[in-house]
């Protein structure tokens, strides 16, 4: 997937100096007019100034004309002297965008409790709008990642005549409802506010909340979304096509977290079927998904069912264990059953061992409870998550 | 503390085979006489045949006889077959003792969903009862082990002329509500069985219910205490000494555990503190305990409270943000605030630091929400956890 500019916006990436890297860590994407704006927020009791911030500008249902992004600092935990410096940003961004500061909205992620250096963002802001460039997108990608080892974007042109195109950020701290991730979407679809809330809670819930790496929540998840209308092209509410472009733009961006999780080595889809409901059915995927056992036996390529099976028990669902049917299905094709009807069948182990030594591989449990199915995508756990999470701030 | 034996109660731990390596891989606890018992069990919904098997004795009130137990194989997910194979092992162990079979308990613990090895145990069954002796408690405590490195054991000798000694094993999927452990503890107090039944749930919530080694829980757990009344000393309901010898012993065996947690570093208390009530305390403390973020700091020696406190933001108790304090105490007295009224303090961090690096610490976390107070153990995720439960098969 190419990423694909979009009429109406412009995007940056630039260095202000608050990674000591002096990698790129401050991005603005910027309208040319107003946009309508939608926007689904992490549900962490703990939120950081910009999450509160965007999440009142984003309910009012006004316009929205820019989004100013800085990886290094999550502002969070911050206090008031947090929540001014949000406003400070935007305020600063508004005035040289020549818009008003309740226009603009603001993102942060990085290391929690320490204040934003106002300094060098104020400079970053001139910078990032000297930038702007309808082609900056992929300078802003790089500019919202902390541990990310890649950047992270998707593009879909619908034959309607408009484009989607999303850029996130998202290694760690990755669970169902949002986590430490960011994420970004434009498109020139004309989309009133209340649609455009409506189609992108609908996607987030089939993409983001979908995604474990390791269970933690963070304090800043945030996902936007702002629709310039400059294609000409209008969409109505419940528009199927423009609901199935932000899809997956969304899944195409949720899955790049996963696979970009920190120290992962395996993409893993976990298919739950049959469950009894859906939210029955995603306790069960995130039991597995989050458990710390089954996570190191994908990163062993164990086709080790018990845990599996052992998670799935202790998920607060009353699956039946003389029920329970499970499959490993490999990337490219290969299925084997291993457990019918709550029994080890005799599967070939060797076989089993060698599909869960690529970097990609599916288990289906069949609940045979019901009629849900829910898939989650999620990660291995391996020596490397360690390292990056035991050395993170040194 | 020492381990010692308890009259009217014969131990032994001898290698019949199921362990590849020839380690001691099956215990039995023999009784000169019908004890009463009690018994607390896994809640996973998947329940391995000697649970269900010894649920059901247990609850019968009937004098219990014997504890045979396995290590190398749990026994869990084996259909009928399974369930008749725990009867054979007591039957066997039940003719070789001359008792009846419904007097004796079976535990197992180990790989999923293998068929126990009857030929080894038939053997192994008449070597154990002949090895039997006061003293082979030890033997016992080595012979219930898999991933553990020590044995686990603890006494407690009371004025009143009772002894209660306990042994465990338990190291990975380690949660509250227990966890991949075994625990026998025998007495010879003289105490009724609903009285017994009633101390040891109550010695279980503040032992092996508080700690977490990686967040998950087994097919296994299983808590068992024998009273023979050897001692001639009554035990009656309630009685307060009893239940501070019992909740000693659990606590003790449980801290034990954590210790021993599968590539546990550090032995990490957490106290919250002023919490709404006991079971949201306990949600707070678990979702600390469980994070892969905290642990990895802890492994880190990272005094990173952000990652506590957005832990505690995501529990799903209605914490507010601004009234969080915490603490981090030393094992041996220094103690620092880290954070203020959801404030990050000026603390001294080469300080934090070098209080994480000892090999056990203390959080704190004061919710300002009410009056609950709960301690839960856990310990750190290291490397080594990776590469145990990465290669627990091969």
């Amino acid at each position: 997937m190419d990423i694909q500019p979009v009429s109406g916006f412009r995007a940056a990436g630039v260095a202000c100096g608050i990674k000591e890297s002096g990698a790129l860590d401050l991005a603005l994407i910027a309208a040319d007019g107003p946009c309508t704006a939608a926007g689904v927020f992490t549900t962490n009791r703990v939120k950081a100034a910009p999450v509160l911030y965007d999440a009142q500008v984003v309910v009012s249902g006004q316009p929205v004309r820019a989004v100013i992004a800085n990886s290094g600092n999550a502002n969070a935990c911050t206090g008031e002297l947090g929540m001014l410096n949000t406003i400070a940003l935007a305020e600063k961004t508004a005035r040289h965008l020549g818009c008003t500061p309740g226009e603009v909205l603001v993102l942060s992620t990085g290391v929690i409790g320490v204040q934003l250096p106002m300094g060098p963002l104020q400079s970053g802001v001139e910078a990032a709008v000297s930038a702007l460039s309808p082609d900056g997108w992929d300078a802003a990608a790089q500019a919202i990642l902390t541990t990310d080892t890649r950047p992270k974007f998707a593009s879909v042109t619908s034959k309607a005549g408009y484009t989607v195109t999303g850029i996130a950020k998202g290694s760690g701290m990755i669970a169902p409802h949002m986590a430490t991730m960011l994420a970004v979407i434009a498109t020139d679809a004309a989309v009133e506010h209340p649609a455009l809330q409506q189609a992108l809670s609908a996607a987030a819930e089939v993409s983001f909340n979908r995604i474990v790496v390791d269970g933690d929540m963070s304090t800043n998840d945030t996902l936007l979304t702002l629709a310039s209308g400059a294609s000409g092209t209008t969409v109505d509410a419940g528009d199927p096509a423009f609901q199935q472009a932000l899809e997956q733009v969304c899944i195409e961006l949720a899955r790049a977290i996963v696979r970009d999780g920190e120290g992962a080595t395996k993409f893993v889809t976990l298919e739950i079927v049959n469950g009894p409901d859906d939210a029955s059915t995603k306790d069960v995927a995130r039991a597995i998904a989050t458990s710390p056992l089954c996570k190191t036996a994908f990163y062993g390529a164990d086709p080790n069912w018990g845990r599996i099976i052992a998670a799935a028990g202790r998920s607060g669902v009353s699956v039946d264990p003389d029920a329970l049917d499970l499959w490993l299905i490999g990337a490219d094709g290969p299925s084997m059953q291993l457990l019918d009807a709550g029994q080890p069948t005799d599967y070939d182990e060797p076989a089993a061992v060698s599909i869960m030594q690529a970097d990609a591989f599916t288990f289906r449990l069949d609940l045979h409870m019901g009629a849900s199915a829910v898939t989650v995508w999620t990660c291995d756990l391996s020596h490397e998550y360690v390292s990056i999470n035991a050395e993170y701030r040194t």
